[in-house]
């Protein structure tokens, strides 16, 4: 009999319906796939803005269950708990609120919410924000970071991408006082879906294929983001970094590549050690002893963390690769959640990457 | 109360312990990447060849859980109830003979098993079978085509790549008398992993990236499998087909367009109503109404077909996507297992692809 | 003294003053690099629709001489004698017969004046010609088939990308009777920008990238004009091909992989004989012994072409490869501008491709 | 008559035999391209190590002209006055000493002779240079800086891609006191062709395509290389920079991004003014409006310059993309190789780039 090699065990499994808003990007599109692989939530509800009307398979072939429709964003959500938004930017303020004052709890993967003062976001973005008071009211939802502040909490914004591969390897040591805060510059580069589902000539293929090149140069929105979480991580105030993005051509993946003068007698095993010990109780973080290749993690919330002391320069140079989709947007947001409901934080999460 | 949100189920989890012969290569990877995720198999071993002795981490940096180490091929299996080997060809008919004469079954991801015959084997590698007569002792593990042999099957030799996107794509509609079997022309385009993980100059990234080339053409030793598969589906002898493959600058996924004459009278609604009825029960394969791209099922166990009638020359061309690693190799031995044991067929197997 | 080391040898250069409107597009730019670096055309004049106004480099910036502004259409383009239009499909027919009537020249790369009849125009496009009458007037520039008809022809009708490689493959074995004409099956991998600058969502990064499709399955408007091309060859009538075009992640070159029955009693020698004769003459075309990348002739206008003989299946499968953007477009039309002015017929033509 | 449309001048051509050792890596094919379209320089050998013995078009199919042979490096070069090296490492003191004992002019591509002393050199190799002597014979040929001593020069080392674009983005800055030298930081990304035609497992397509890695982090040897050129371009000593190269998934192109402190009271306009002013007289360099593209100079000898300057931290961002095999090897030698004879700087050298 086959099944005499089976060894048996039990366990019981939570379910918690939820909705996705904004699900025909590329990000709304990740949140599906991870969600429909997770074991505690159901899709009780896509919705989208411009495609709404569409079978998700025509929106996202590659997703299995493509028999749902996409509706609108004003639908009733019935008796989803939790929502997702995957909204541009500007989209989730209003909708945001309406749904915490249902009784929903919400995880905005947009950029409405995440800044700490109506100043920050001014900064950021340009304009001031429609609804300052309620900024106070959302958790900048890192978990490596804040996760203390997520347990309970009803309204989380999601970090975006450069932030979060920025802060995981920057903060741990400016927090240790192992780097300066005076000379913080980080080199990121971007798969292309950090651009978003949109159509635009230098998103073309015949754009972006065997190319390279930087952009918003001293003035990337992420940039006021990386300097919130610095300041609030490591208690300071005015940290100020030099961020430069670069587009390369590839789907996914972000590397963060920063140098930072390394404080006095501060040695490579130092630097090292800090990282150890910040990653020790975070599943999702793991520092290896070679410079990370983003690849290994792509399609997971991983991330992976070098340090290096330049002794010539005295400069710490730390690497964090991430999946600019995943941990940077639809796994946090799944990890944070996972966290707001009392869930196990890896709940749903690939943790292996991508080769070849 | 958050808890009070969620609603209660039960599962009862059954464990099978494993092991994976030949982990370092690309099928190798992926199938330790599906057997960590799945829940009823337990990896207990992990060997290599050349490769032995070091750390997964250092061989597969992609995947979690990287303090494993690699052991040789010749290690006791100890508990480990199901075989999988992974090696390159020839190297697996001795020892997938002894591991089955241990008790244990054997899932071979490696070409030495797959033919019915010694002469069809000796036409596809050009020497001898080294056990001529075990050939007869094992299931070609098609799940779709032959399912019917893998349940409580202890021998299965996993289909190569390119045969289970051509053979999905032509075995229903030969069968079905749908098409004509004089003409079929097998046009096929691969992503870079199908050649594995070998030092070759054509597979640097400066000779296969921006470009497109065949080989093998007429030669290659995929084209008698394509061939047994149809003449067992389809309970016919000495079909032939026409088999060039093409290698693309992309990591995973084949495409096989097929063109075969239509039978006489036979519409386009009649090719696709044929796939349509063999797809129904086989839950990871779809039939769609346009064009399936690779991408939408990279990373997934998913099988796209479609169907066109040429109205002007009357062949039917018939598309089939698949990614070559996954449903090509390490998902449909894991399918094939699923079967043998009992468990249902797409455990642990994601059905999801990849975009971006 | 350094001069020593030389040696004197003199030539006469002859210039002539040429237009492209349309050079906003991938193959207008291809059109300005190569006229650039052409000793004997001087771009005069460059044209565009929507984009009339900017200035090059903002267009291309990858050209030199980016300081040159793209003017209106409808510009007067003094004394240009020959006119290059790189237009949209339909946008030439019109334009394209004024131009003649005010005396100049013109090599049309668009699709307008390709056909040999208005049947045929209808067939591949769906609507009926606007200038039925003019169609006689304009030569199919494919030089290597039809180039004599090129000599002080005034007006010609550059061929499209899949054609051009699918009759070097298939138009001299057919012509020559070592294939049959019945069961011609074109199945062909394009680069993306075969498609055109155009904003469309599937020509995205995020939608090609490591990923292949066919599309226009069955129904491309290439297959019409590939029947024409063999029509006129091979002196033959309503000839019929089975065409696939496949789109794959890169940015050029096109492989057309013909399959066709040998005519009884031609060996694999014979196919490459009857190829090696075609090729003596021209100096674009090379008959090599392995299957051609098309990297190889990717930034050349070279062709490539390579046959093999299935003994198994007597098939014979004939590989041709060019880059789509020189010698499917703005390099043939030069090549064809060459021989219409009484040029080498390679002038200013680069015949090395790229690799890595 | 077509030809009284011509315009007629006159041109008197030279010609200089010349050779390549090294012609079957990477930088050497690029070399035998170029040489093969340049007006001036008759390629009459070409050399090769483990290759010799091969047809040209075995080694570098996409080169035209393949019936030539690679003959061993040791050879009789009859009648070439100028020979190009491009071997790896070590390789090329003792030849080139050789070659210069015999009386011809010696562009060496690799690193034995580009450091001005043996501390250097042992700095950045490791080893002790095995003709220290000789270091102070050879010129350092980056035609931008340097070229005042390429006029008549008989031993040049071309510089490495790093440094060439590392250099033209920072030491003109640097030379005017634009910018501070404590603190500048370099991040490079590379395409791969950089790494030569080495069968490395992680130069395998599988290895490299959809990801991004730093390496040789703090310790690359280009640092040294780059050191020494800012010091005698701007008159210093010991310059220190932190350099952080990475490897992106394209063939070719590199883009240097330096930050580093800006003078105080110097604008983003002083930024772009010096860089202007630099490039004015060198035709190969143009400083744009934006952020430079590597694809934009792929193929092409040209370098695209851009400064920002970043008011929140008082750091200049400076941007420069070259093609690492043409500008970053083979481009720059035969620039070199102009001024060495006399010839025009950009003579045979491709300007335009390469999109889509």
């Amino acid at each position: 009999m086959l099944i005499s090699h089976f060894h048996t065990h039990m366990r019981i499994i939570w379910l918690m319906k939820v909705a996705v808003l904004g699900a025909s990007g590329y990000a709304g599109g990740e949140l599906v796939k991870l969600l429909d692989a997770h074991r505690h939530f159901e899709v009780a509800a896509l919705g989208a803005h411009s495609q709404a009307g569409k079978r998700l398979a025509d929106v996202h072939p590659h997703l299995g269950g493509g028999d749902r429709n996409l509706v609108p964003l004003d639908t009733d959500l019935g008796d989803a708990d939790l929502v997702f938004l995957a909204l541009p930017h500007g989209a989730s303020a209003e909708l945001g609120a309406k749904l915490l004052a249902d009784g929903r709890s919400v995880v905005d993967l947009g950029s409405d919410f995440r800044m700490d003062t109506p100043e920050r976001y001014e900064s950021a973005y340009g304009t001031a924000h429609p609804l300052p008071d309620d900024l106070p009211n959302w958790v900048y939802g890192l978990p490596e970071l804040f996760g203390d502040q997520l347990a309970g909490a009803r309204a989380v914004a999601a970090p975006g991408c450069y932030p979060t591969a920025s802060l995981l390897a920057t903060a741990p040591l400016l927090a240790a006082d192992a780097i300066m805060a005076d000379g913080i510059t980080i080199n990121a580069v971007s798969g292309v879906s950090g651009a978003g589902r949109s159509l635009r000539d230098d998103l073309l293929y015949g754009s972006v294929d065997e190319g390279v090149r930087a952009y918003g140069v001293a003035k990337h929105r992420h940039r006021p983001e990386i300097e919130m979480g610095l300041d609030a991580f490591a208690s300071r105030a005015d940290t100020r970094v030099t961020f430069t993005p670069h587009l390369v051509p590839m789907q996914r993946g972000i590397l963060a590549t920063v140098t930072a003068p390394a404080a006095d007698g501060v040695t490579e095993a130092d630097l090292s050690g800090v990282l150890v010990a910040f990653a020790e109780p975070h599943p999702c973080v793991d520092v290896i002893d070679m410079p990370p290749q983003t690849r290994w993690v792509v399609g997971s919330n991983r991330v992976l963390l070098h340090a290096v002391l330049d002794i010539r320069t005295g400069q710490a140079i730390v690497m964090a690769a991430i999946d600019n989709l995943v941990k940077g947007a639809a796994g946090q947001a799944v990890q944070a959640a996972n966290l707001m409901v009392g869930l196990d934080e890896t709940a749903g999460l690939p943790l292996a990457g991508w080769m070849p």
